[in-house]
């Protein structure tokens, strides 16, 4: 039953030849991999408001000169990641880039950074989708935790079953989301400029403002840099696009950052300009778009490419996630389970690790999660300025023709993605301070982890003329419960084994039965040697395998390998599992744990 | 770390030389075997004031009438008892005495009702007794369902320990409730007789009261026999009895009657002499006892003892619920686990199993169990019913001497309740339907257990002269997932087997791995077989399976045993296994549960 859910939610398996894929042309790439980054403008403003929220209304104003500091940064970070893409064309994610110019530790760091991003990505994104929703329909607010996770189920599905970044129904919401935009930041001008009276006057842009200093500066601008999360994408996806991949590429970067500098300067300033204060439970943008078109067909359909958008963004946290995760497997860092391809021919481990771990973050979080941006935000940053620090390392390593212009653009490029990543750690160090913890453990993990398979990859070596284990004979040893067809079928397998001894042991639990058995045996089985272990606790197992021990070490001087063989019962039908003590299960897994003797079963399948 | 909890909650463990037991002298088992009689009165006033209250307080007089028709039907059910208590020295509990006389259905009939009963006793009485301690601690009244499951806990743990019923220490609380409240009824007269003014006068008895109908009369019995439960405890017990066993156990019944009947009537007045009134949050017995002695020591030694009796009553059915369990299980009625003594020798997996369901129980209906009272109590009157009528068949079969008067007797006995019993179904329908729902699942259940355990005898018993299993030869098959230490260990292992025939089989999941491995092969091991199955759907299980299906389907032909041998490393730490994929496991476990093949495991300890 399992079974057949599993084919109607996932289809069928399909073969590892059917692996193919599919050159995006640059349309279609900018809007799948752009939806991380140009949805985050669903969320960075608001975020920049809430900070100016603490001083009142009045300090709004400042939201406008700090959208520009967002602007300068945006247009630092697309120069820098266009080189990148020039001297990385088969991918440079920030792991592979910080670890072959900086070394190890730090590419573990930004590998690190991102695993945990990635599942950020996907809980921030999905619970920013479901705020959209619910700001549309308030009384669904009541309901957003649920809506959130069955939303993360049904993107995990849709990846399980291999729906692919380049599934061109994905690219749709992403234009629906910017030509709405568009129309929202038009219609705001039209405005504007007919003179129409606003709904509630602003604080003019300079007003001076008392409790705005510089730390709630550098805070609020932190705050809006969450609105560049996901510039990195197009860099990481070189290979997907069609040749010139690199070309093609960097253009298609380059559109995605004037289009991302449009939609974050014009949502920042209607807000400001048509006065939206932030409220728990209706989103900024949802209230410019009310009060720009009412609770019209428009308002509606922005809420709905703004939903879309959201988890079209988580989405990418799909495509991103797996492939670090093989990477990261590849070197041993993490377990391997996650270079594993499942039915559909997706890592399907790291797509269900990914589901798995963001609905239990929207859970706790019970869907607050703009709690985490921060964190979000600092996580994207510091591989950010890894990978541009190795791009210094490399410009000095390889002095290609015109270094020192590439240098200086990355030099800047980092240096802005450090000063951001310190910004946060002093302006919000209250939500961010957990990646000071969880990155050194995740660090330690990957140390501990590849140090295991290095340690079992040595011992599982084969070595030419070091001879494995020499084996001289036999000791078969066959637990016995009673005088039964189970146990005439295991002593008729041993037989066949051509041990040098076969020894039966009855653990009787009460005196008599001891003398009772013996007798008995002798009659039915008078060849096979039988040993009865008194068991005055009443447990077959620590008599057993304490005599097992005892015939083991003597085995062992001689070379002798023990066998146990186990003779077991499958009942026809589950339940009866229940109707039977597990015996023969927990002796086979005690013995395989604790000791060094070979376990085999011999089943006997009842038929009624 | 999981063993020395258990350790230190149930202590060491005991050899079954140690089973002793110890014979209860009267006064004793007067206080031991009656604490579940005893303690109904906690509550059984309460739920016919209950019955009454949906009318108004100008019919609780009806209590008293009420009252005095309990007390016939408790001397009923005294007088036969004590006639079961001479026809069955050796403990006539329903089960046993349904069984013999009426057969085999009315025997499961009434070991079903009384196995649910236990749970209920257990759930009800505790439930009971953490009222008792809310009362008198208002401020716990929140948390009465995680003080209830504490109960039960602790008492599931003493109950492992083994505290058995002959403990002297649990005598104490049962004499120090029964003088409590003597001293609460002395203290009633007194007051009664010197003519202090009463808190609320009360309507007076025979006053008409409009809305009181036969219906409702009748429902109140049925509420107020329900402090009858419990009574059956002694018969059950007489082997536990000094000697001369029955009389002794004959005078102590006789005993506990008139304390009951006494405690009854005394409380059943009192409640409705001083008006009071049922509440929700305040049982009937503190009232009264507040009413009487004011907030002093008095009340809350009152309350002490009560929550305390309740406790015990609960230990009542950890006495009596496992031993009817060993009793069915050896009928082959249920698991046959029931019957298994634990490390401290008492039956410990009917003991965790009743702790459980009653938690459930409780969890379920939120420490509000007053609703099981009445499923509780005709849980208790149909084997009541069927042992009553067996006691009938008995008589007429057997005819002693002076039979005539004994059936009388038990003819009263088993009419009045069968009477009770079509009461509760008439007037508490909504209540007690369960029972109709449970018992014909369970007797069901019974038989299927009965039905798979027989089968498995017939299969398992071996017949003189007719073979087990003619093995002429062994097909060794070996999974290799590699050229490693693990598979020369397991080829090795394999040769020693003396089989037939060693096959050696490769899943690759890619084409050219094929090949490759081949060709590996043949240089490391060319005296071995090898095969290579290519997985296009990247399954290692379903190729393999289905090729050991092809070779066990000739090996059949031929009376040769299959033996697939496979290689499994061990990890020398616990959280190592998630580094490794399962596949030994999950190919052992498929290949026994589906197959007939013997599975013989090579386990391989890594030292790092």
């Amino acid at each position: 039953m399992g079974w057949s859910l599993k084919r109607w939610l996932i289809g069928r398996p399909l073969k590892s030849a059917e692996l193919g894929e599919q050159k995006l042309i640059k349309t279609k790439a900018l809007a799948i991999l752009s939806s991380d980054a140009l949805s985050s403008v669903a969320y960075g403003p608001e975020q920049i408001l809430l900070t100016f929220a603490a001083v009142g209304p009045a300090a709004f104003w400042f939201s406008v000169p700090i959208g520009v500091g967002v602007l300068v940064l945006l247009t630092a970070l697309i120069l820098s990641y266009r080189q990148i893409i020039f001297a990385y064309p088969h991918g440079g994610g920030a792991y592979v880039v910080s670890k072959e110019n900086l070394g190890l530790y730090p590419g573990l760091v930004a590998g690190g950074s991102l695993l945990v991003d990635y599942i950020l990505t996907v809980a921030v994104s999905v619970s920013a989708g479901t705020d959209a929703v619910t700001s549309a329909f308030p009384v669904l607010h009541a309901y957003s935790v649920p809506i959130a996770v069955a939303f993360v189920v049904f993107i995990t599905v849709l990846n399980l079953r291999g729906v692919t970044e380049s599934a061109s129904i994905l690219a749709y919401p992403v234009y629906l989301f910017v030509a709405a935009l568009f129309v929202l930041i038009v219609a705001g001008l039209v405005r504007e400029f007919s003179g129409v009276a606003l709904p509630e006057p602003q604080t003019p842009i300079g007003t001076p403002v008392a409790g705005v200093g510089l730390f709630l500066l550098l805070r609020a601008f932190a705050s809006g840099s969450s609105a560049l999360t996901g510039v990195e994408a197009i860099s990481n996806a070189i290979p997907n696009f069609k040749a010139p991949a690199t070309n093609n590429a960097a253009k298609t970067l380059l559109a995605m950052g004037l289009l991302l500098a449009v939609l974050f300067a014009g949502i920042v300033y209607f807000v400001y300009d048509f006065g939206v204060v932030p409220d728990p439970e209706v989103t900024v943008l949802s209230q410019l778009a009310e009060t720009t078109f009412g609770r019209g067909w428009m308002y509606y359909f922005i809420q709905a490419t703004t939903a879309l958008i959201l988890i079209l963004a988580a989405n990418t946290g799909y495509s991103a996630f797996p492939l670090l995760a093989v990477n990261l497997a590849n070197d041993r860092f993490i377990p391997r389970m996650f270079t594993v391809r499942g039915d559909r021919l997706g890592y399907s481990n790291g797509i269900l690790f990914l589901g798995l771990l963001s609905i239990l973050l929207i859970i706790a979080f019970q869907g607050q999660t703009e709690h985490l941006i921060p964190l979000y935000a600092v996580g994207v940053f510091i591989p950010f300025t890894l990978s541009q620090t190795g791009m210094i390392v490399k410009w000095i390593r390889e002095k290609p023709r015109g270094w020192q212009g590439k240098l200086a653009v990355n030099a800047v490029g980092a240096f802005i993605c450090l000063t951001v990543t310190g910004i946060f750690f002093v302006t919000k160090f209250g939500r961010v301070w957990p990646v000071l913890v969880f990155l050194p453990l995740l660090i330690y993990g990957f140390h501990r982890i590849r140090k295991h398979y290095n340690a079992v990859g040595e011992q599982l070596r084969v070595v030419p003329g070091e001879p494995a284990l020499r084996i001289e004979g036999n000791v078969v040893i066959l637990p016995v419960g009673g005088i039964t067809r189970v146990v005439e079928n295991s002593v008729n397998y041993a037989r066949t084994l051509h041990a040098d001894q076969i020894i039966a042991v009855h653990v009787p639990f009460e005196r008599g039965e001891e003398e009772r058995f013996e007798r008995k045996w002798r009659e039915w089985m008078p060849e096979i040697r039988l040993v009865t272990l008194y068991s005055p606790y009443r447990s077959i197992l620590q008599p057993l395998s304490k005599f097992i021990d005892t015939v083991s070490r003597k085995a062992e001087e001689s070379n002798y390998t023990v066998t146990v063989v186990i003779p077991q019962f499958f009942p026809r039908k589950g339940w009866h599992h229940f109707l039977h003590n597990q015996t023969s299960l927990l002796l086979r897994t005690r013995l395989l744990y604790r000791q060094d003797v070979v376990v085999t079963t011999v089943p006997y399948h009842l038929k009624k």
